[in-house]
């Protein structure tokens, strides 16, 4: 629980934003509190010379502007997008990458045209299998120099809900969220819904990118070829009650009722279930959950917490999706820090 | 250079986000890429129910609404904020506290009433000499629990750019800045700058809150009474250039002609100087400066790098401003990690 970060994560860390975890409180979370993951660097974009072009395995490719987009029939997704490495700087033994602890998630309503509409504009062709978003980013991982590039199989490319996304919560992409278009595929982890999107080029095999083959595997040993990382597993998060230290950031609750409110996710189903434990996981009681509004968008939850005891607590969360998945105990270590899904505990002294 | 940074430091920098570097690029810095220090929680504010009290040493005290205040007569002001703290991750010996390596700043223009207008209309009485500014978030430090407060001398409250800030780049404060209102003191750290202002004290002597005598102050020791921190210490940095990796955030630039470029700043006079080593400091040369737009805002810089020689760079800048203030080889160590602006250092590989 107390490893040392190298100045080389600081980096990263510092870069790459969380969303405090007081703006749970919020149901869309505001602009800059969204979680970040940049690979490389935000890339500078020209939005009136910017295009996509659609390739490869179609009948008619496209070279599409900004506007050309905005003309053709649009959706809006509400998603909680979380990064695969959430929780990772909580795993034993430590994974070197981005250091997170548990703010990296956030709420957001996209707006922007099915990419399925695109699709069967450019004709697909039959021996197609998978769709590579490329994006605009460039750098090096383990001294592979590449654009940042992922794939999505076709049949989940060709479903409704996968959007070329050009807004964010009413406004246009802010720069770090991928402007001027980004790829927004609900349910999955983040690394999927690829930003500052260059092209999109159709395939006829299973494509073998870095961000494949190397990262976003669970794997257990370096040999270890693995299984991917694809949909976002159960989390409940709370606000943290009552005041923080700074640094610390242990928290002072006033003895007496105590409301302890959060949302909860997962890509796989909706969820259908938190508990709360004021004992640090001994006990566990339900929450309230409020009303699901949309599929893919965090659902709200409430619990009273009677503190009427002055003490030490820590208080967890843990949710349940409607397939069964729930938050393990402590979720298997991983070579690449995957998927951490231990619930949250929040350290308070009751006064 | 490589101090392990904690746990509880780690959490710091999840919630205080840094600006990456690259969005020097940009001459005001879009939403959710300043900086943000929170000491504690961001408050959750109902704006409809929110007054601002003006109070104590003045003949008319005030309870203003936010549309009581957007009636007033506005100013805009363009300034470049930066935490005190900026680069003290790079100090040795470690400083614990927010680990800052060198993302804690950005450019913003804000929007709102003088500050003088609102003490002129309150009728500050003839024994005033600070004003204290409280804000709604709350925490404790160092075992003292507190509202966020910081005061200003009166002359310097009364000068034309200091602000009662509800509008930063043209929209309404978003939470994590100080919605619905904030105080705004170009040229100072921006502990100065007080977010979710509850109340407004005119006091008849000097002010001894904790952010003024435990923290904020240049010391040596803890025995140490120190002088305060006030005005922002020069300070230039640079869009890195080239790729990054992932892990490092090294550098990569191909052999040729390379723009480095870049923004600087002082809270003491306008930026005079901006200087750039390509071979870690050992000699300098001058970089062509951007015309200075506003008295507070960053200015812009652009060197030609000659990178023919593929090798290993170490490329450093530092600015000087119209009084004579610099930036030191390597700034003085202090207790509490403040104003160190020693020059920016960025490895590079030209390939």
């Amino acid at each position: 629980m107390d490893a040392a970060i190298s100045q080389d994560e600081l980096q990263l860390a510092a870069r790459n934003h969380g969303m405090p975890l007081e703006a749970l409180r919020y149901p869309i979370t505001p602009a800059g509190l969204h979680y970040l993951l940049i690979h490389y660097d935000i890339p500078d974009v020209d939005a009136d010379r910017w295009t996509l072009s659609v390739e490869e395995r179609v009948a008619k490719p496209l070279t599409l502007s900004l506007a050309d987009l905005r003309e053709r029939p649009s959706r809006e997704v509400t998603a909680a997008m979380e990064c695969a490495g959430n929780g990772r700087a909580f795993l034993a033994p430590h994974v070197v990458s981005q250091p997170w602890l548990l703010e990296a998630v956030g709420n957001a309503t996209w707006t922007g045209v099915p990419l399925r509409l695109i699709l069967e504009e450019a004709k697909v062709l039959d021996d197609a299998v998978e769709v590579v978003f490329t994006g605009l980013d460039r750098g090096i991982e383990k001294g592979v120099e590449q654009s940042y590039q992922r794939s999505l199989e076709l049949d989940l490319a060709l479903t409704d809900d996968v959007l070329l996304a050009y807004e964010m919560n009413g406004a246009p992409l802010l720069p770090q969220h991928g402007f001027p278009l980004r790829l927004l595929v609900p349910g999955w982890y983040g690394m999927t819904s690829v930003k500052w999107l260059a092209s999109i080029s159709v395939i006829a095999k299973p494509f073998q990118g870095y961000q494949h083959t190397a990262a976003y595997r669970y794997r257990g040993t370096e040999e270890d070829e693995g299984t991917p990382v694809t949909r976002i597993q159960p989390r409940a998060l709370m606000v943290p009650p009552g005041i923080p230290d700074f640094n610390t950031r242990e928290r002072t609750v006033p003895a007496g009722l105590c409301l302890l409110e959060g949302r909860a996710w997962s890509g796989w189903a909706p969820i259908s279930r938190v508990e709360v434990s004021t004992d640090d996981g001994e006990t566990w009681a339900d929450a309230e959950l409020e009303p699901l509004e949309t599929r893919w968008g965090w659902r709200g939850w409430r619990f009273e917490w009677a503190a009427d005891e002055p003490g030490e607590y820590v208080l967890c969360c843990r949710a349940q999706d409607e397939a069964g998945n729930v938050q393990p105990d402590e979720a298997a270590w991983n070579l690449g820090g995957y998927s951490n899904n231990s619930p949250q505990r929040v350290r308070v002294t009751v006064e």
